[in-house]
C-alpha cells in the first residue's frame, strides 16, 4: 500500500506514450490489469490506462521465473499494477489494443491496488454495441447494474468519453460567456419559500423551520440583473421534486443558467444564447473528436448538424408545420413530447438541422413572470431551444416592471404573499431582460445522440434512483 | 416599459466609453440616476452605470424646457432612464466622477424604469469607509439592512468589485487545473446516507423517504479516482447544519474541490493545490487591480503576500512556534480558531507571507478516511492551507485501501453499515489519492482583507437568514 512513505525518482510513462519511439527502452508503467491469459511458460496481459491500453508479456527466462509467470497470470482484473519492462516492437499490430506496434516484456511487476477477483460486471461486455450483443448472442450490461457499479462502469471507454466531453460542455459555456463579458455567479440552493407556488419542490428541515431547494436560480439571477451586474451566468445544481420515471428526467440536474439586461428586443438575448450554444457544438466537434468516436463505436449516431445563424421558427409555424403532418392542436395547446420529437423530424428534413428555436410561446402555457408579447396577447416574449427534437432550453423575456407582474401574478392565481421579495426586487428600477437555463445532461445526452439522461448523469438522481 | 415591440437602430454608448474621443458627439446612453441636483434653470444629474459615472447638465434652452428640467429633477434615484445628450468637454475636471474630462449636455430623457422613491439605503452610505463614517459622523450602512436590501447593496462600486473578483476566482481555478490536465466533475448534492455519521446534515424529505444533502462531494471525488478520472475537480454547493453563528460560517457555501491519484506521495498533490492558489493569487494581482483597488477605498486593507513555491510547515513545528509565543498546547490538540490566527501572524512575522500550508495533523482530530503517516502512527498524511491566518483548505491522502478504512472507521465508532458504499469503491483497484476542498467566500474575504464572508457570500445562508 502506497502510503507516501518515500519519493522515489522513478519516472512512470504513459501507456499512450508507448510507442516505436520508445523501442528498447526500459520503462515503468502504472496501469489496471484489464486481461491476463496464461500459455505456458507465458502470460500475456493487457494493461489499460483510461482510455490506452497496451500488451504486456511475462516469458519465463532471464528477468521472470516461473513464478512469477504464474503470479501474474493470478492478478485478478482490474487489480493496479507497476510494471518495469522494455518496450519491444512487434512484427505484427496487436489490433486489441490502442498501442498496436509494441509491446512490454516485463521484467518485474508489483501489485498496487488487488481488485476482488469477482467483478459485478465485466468492461468488455459494457463496452458492446446493442445490436452486436443481440446478433451474437453476447452479454451486454444493463442501466441498473452498471449504475449499481458506476465505480466500474465510469472506467470504460464509452464513459470516459462522455464525461470528458461533457467536462467540455462546461468549459465551452463559460469560455464562450466570459468572452462575450458575462459574470458568473453563485446562487444560494436552500431558500425560504417555494417560488413558483410550491409544486415539485423539495423540502429541507431548517433548523427549527422548513426550507426549499431551489428549482432554478432564475430568481437571482434576476436579482443581479437588477443590481447591474448586466450579464450573469452560472452553473449549478437544480432540484425538482416530480416523481416524472422517463428517459430525460432527473430529480437533480446541472443548470447552466443565463440571464441579461438587453437594449431594445428579447431577441438581442436570444440570439447570444443560441450563438453561445453553437460555440459549444462547434467546440466539441473541433476539440473532442476522438471522444464523439469512441461514443459512436458503441452508441452509433448521425453527426450533430446546426445552421449559423441558428434557425428560429415562430410556435404558430411550427403549429403549422405539425397540422399539415396530420396532427390536431389548439392555438394555445402545449407541444406534447411526442409532438416534439415530430416537429424535430419535420424541422429535420426541411432545414437540415438538430438545433432550433422556437419562439413565441402561447402565453397561457408560460409561467406568470412571462413578458406578453406586445403586438399578440395571447402569445409571449418566450422561447425553448431544441436539439434532436427534444427541449434543452427554456427561456424568456421576464416582467421587469412590477405592477405588470403583480397583475400577472394575481391572474395566475398566486399568493402574493409569497412571493413579494420576487416581486420588490424591481421596484427600484430594473432594466428590460431575459434568460434561459440548459440543462446539461440533456445537452450531452443528444449531442451524441444518447437515449436517456442517466447515460450522461455520472450519479444520477431519480424517483427510485438515490445511490451510489 | 420595453416590452420587445421594435428593435430601433439605436447605438447605446457605454459611460465608461464618455471621454474627450467622443466630444461634441451627440450619444445616447442608458443609465442609472444617482443623484438629481436642481438649481435654478439648470439641473445636474449624476449618471451611473455600474462602477462608472459621469455628469449630465439639462438646462432651459434650445433642448429643453422649463418642464424639462423640472421633471429631470424629479426622476426618483436609482431610476433607469434614455439619455440624449451631446459630450462637452469641461474645463475643470468632475472629481465626483469616473469620467472627470466631459459632461453630457442632455437633449432628450426617458424613464425606463422607475424607482421607488425611497430607498432603503443609500448608495453613498453603503460605500462609506467606517471610519470616515466615524470620525466625519456620517452614515453607514448595517449589514443585516445590506442583505435585506441585497439587490440595491450589490450595486455599489465595492460589491460590483467583490463579485466581479469572486467570479474570477473560480475562473483562474479551473483554467489552472484544465491546464494541468483535469476533467470537470458534477456531484450529487442529494445523498441517501450521512457520509461522515450524520452530525450537521441537513434533511431533505425525498417523497416518501427522508434524504441528505451532501456535506462535501469528497465521496463522489473519490469514486472518480477509483474510476480512472485520475485528476478532478468540481465547484459546487455544500451544505453544513452547524448551528455557527461566526464571521466565517455559512450553511450553504461554494467548494473549490480538487481529488488526484498520485504515483508516491501525497505531496505531489499536496504541491499541485498550492501551486493552483499561487495562480488564482497572481491572476487576481494581474487581472483585478481595479476592483482590489475598489474594495480597499472602503475597505484598507495590506495587499495579499505568499511565496513561491509556499511555504510548508509541519504541525509539531506551529506547535513549538505557538508554544514560544506562550500558548500551552498539547501535541495532539487541534488548532482552536484563536490559536490559528496567532500562528498567521508568527508566520507572516518570521516568513513574510499570507499563505502557507501545515502539513501532518494529528491523526486524531482528522476525520477516519485520513491516512495515517506511516513513520508517526500519532500523525497523518493530511494538511490545512491558511490565508491571513484563517484556513480556507483542508485536505489529506485518503485511505485507498478497504481493509485499512474499514480498521480505521470501526476504530471511529463508524456504524460500517452506513459507509458499505462508500469502502466498496475502493475494492476493485483503487489508487492512492489525495485531494482538498476549498472555500470560496473565504478565499474572496481573506484575499481582500475582509472580515466577514457575508460580504463575499452574494446571498448567504445562515441559521438565522435564509433571505433573499
Amino acid at each position: 500500500m502506497i502510503q507516501s512513505q518515500e519519493k522515489p525518482d522513478r519516472v512512470l510513462v504513459r501507456v499512450r506514450d508507448l510507442t516505436i519511439q520508445k523501442a528498447d527502452e526500459v520503462v515503468w508503467v502504472r496501469a489496471r490489469v484489464h486481461t491476463s491469459r496464461a500459455k505456458g511458460k507465458q502470460c500475456f496481459l493487457v494493461l489499460r490506462q483510461q482510455q490506452f491500453n497496451v500488451q504486456a508479456l511475462v516469458a519465463v527466462g532471464d528477468h521472470a521465473s516461473k513464478q512469477m509467470v504464474k503470479f501474474a497470470a493470478n492478478i485478478n482484473k482490474e487489480s493496479i499494477v507497476d510494471v518495469e519492462g522494455v518496450v519491444r516492437k512487434v512484427n505484427q499490430k496487436i489490433g486489441s489494443c490502442t498501442q498496436q506496434d509494441v509491446e512490454l516484456h516485463v521484467q518485474k511487476i508489483y501489485v498496487i491496488s488487488l481488485a476482488e477477483p469477482r467483478l459485478p460486471l465485466q468492461l468488455d461486455d459494457a463496452v458492446r454495441p446493442e445490436a452486436e450483443g443481440e446478433e451474437e448472442g453476447r452479454a451486454t450490461v444493463n442501466q441498473d447494474t452498471r449504475l449499481d457499479n458506476r465505480v466500474i462502469d465510469l472506467r470504460t471507454s464509452t464513459s470516459q468519453a462522455v464525461f470528458r466531453l461533457q467536462s467540455g460542455i462546461c468549459h465551452l459555456f463559460r469560455e464562450t460567456l466570459i468572452n462575450k463579458g458575462f459574470v458568473e455567479i453563485q446562487t444560494p440552493k436552500i431558500i425560504s419559500a417555494a417560488s413558483e407556488g410550491g409544486a415539485n419542490v423539495f423540502t429541507v428541515s431548517y433548523f427549527k423551520n422548513n426550507a426549499y431547494l431551489a428549482q432554478s436560480p432564475q430568481l437571482y439571477k434576476q436579482m443581479c440583473i437588477c443590481a447591474d451586474f448586466e450579464k450573469v451566468f452560472c452553473i449549478g445544481p437544480v432540484f425538482r421534486a416530480e416523481d416524472s420515471n422517463t428517459h430525460r428526467h432527473l430529480t437533480e440536474f446541472v443548470g447552466l443558467d443565463i440571464e441579461m439586461a438587453f437594449n431594445y428586443h428579447y431577441h438581442e438575448v436570444m440570439e447570444e444564447i443560441a450563438d453561445t450554444m453553437v460555440q459549444i457544438f462547434k467546440g466539441l466537434q473541433e476539440r473532442f473528436q476522438t471522444e464523439i468516436q469512441t461514443v459512436n463505436k458503441q452508441f452509433p449516431c448521425e453527426p450533430f448538424k446546426f445552421l449559423e445563424p441558428t434557425l428560429r421558427l415562430e410556435y404558430c409555424e411550427a403549429l403549422a408545420m405539425l397540422r399539415e403532418a396530420g396532427v390536431e392542436m389548439g392555438d394555445e395547446d402545449d407541444l406534447s413530447t411526442p409532438n416534439e420529437k415530430l416537429l424535430g423530424h419535420l424541422v429535420k428534413e426541411k432545414y437540415d438541422t438538430d438545433f432550433y428555436i422556437l419562439d413565441k410561446y402561447p402565453l397561457a402555457v408560460r409561467p406568470f413572470y412571462t413578458m406578453p408579447d406586445p403586438r399578440n396577447p395571447k402569445q409571449s416574449n418566450s422561447y425553448d431551444m431544441f436539439m434532436r427534437g427534444e427541449e434543452i432550453l427554456s427561456g424568456a423575456q421576464r416582467i421587469h416592471d412590477p405592477q405588470l407582474l403583480t397583475e400577472r401574478a394575481l391572474h395566475h392565481g398566486i399568493d402574493l404573499e409569497k412571493i413579494k421579495a420576487y416581486i420588490d426586487s424591481f421596484c427600484f428600477g430594473a432594466p428590460p431582460h431575459a434568460g434561459g437555463g440548459i440543462g446539461l445532461e440533456r445537452v450531452t445526452m443528444l449531442f451524441l445522440g444518447l437515449h436517456n439522461v442517466r447515460q450522461t448523469s455520472m450519479f444520477p438522481r431519480d424517483p427510485k434512483r438515490l445511490t451510489p
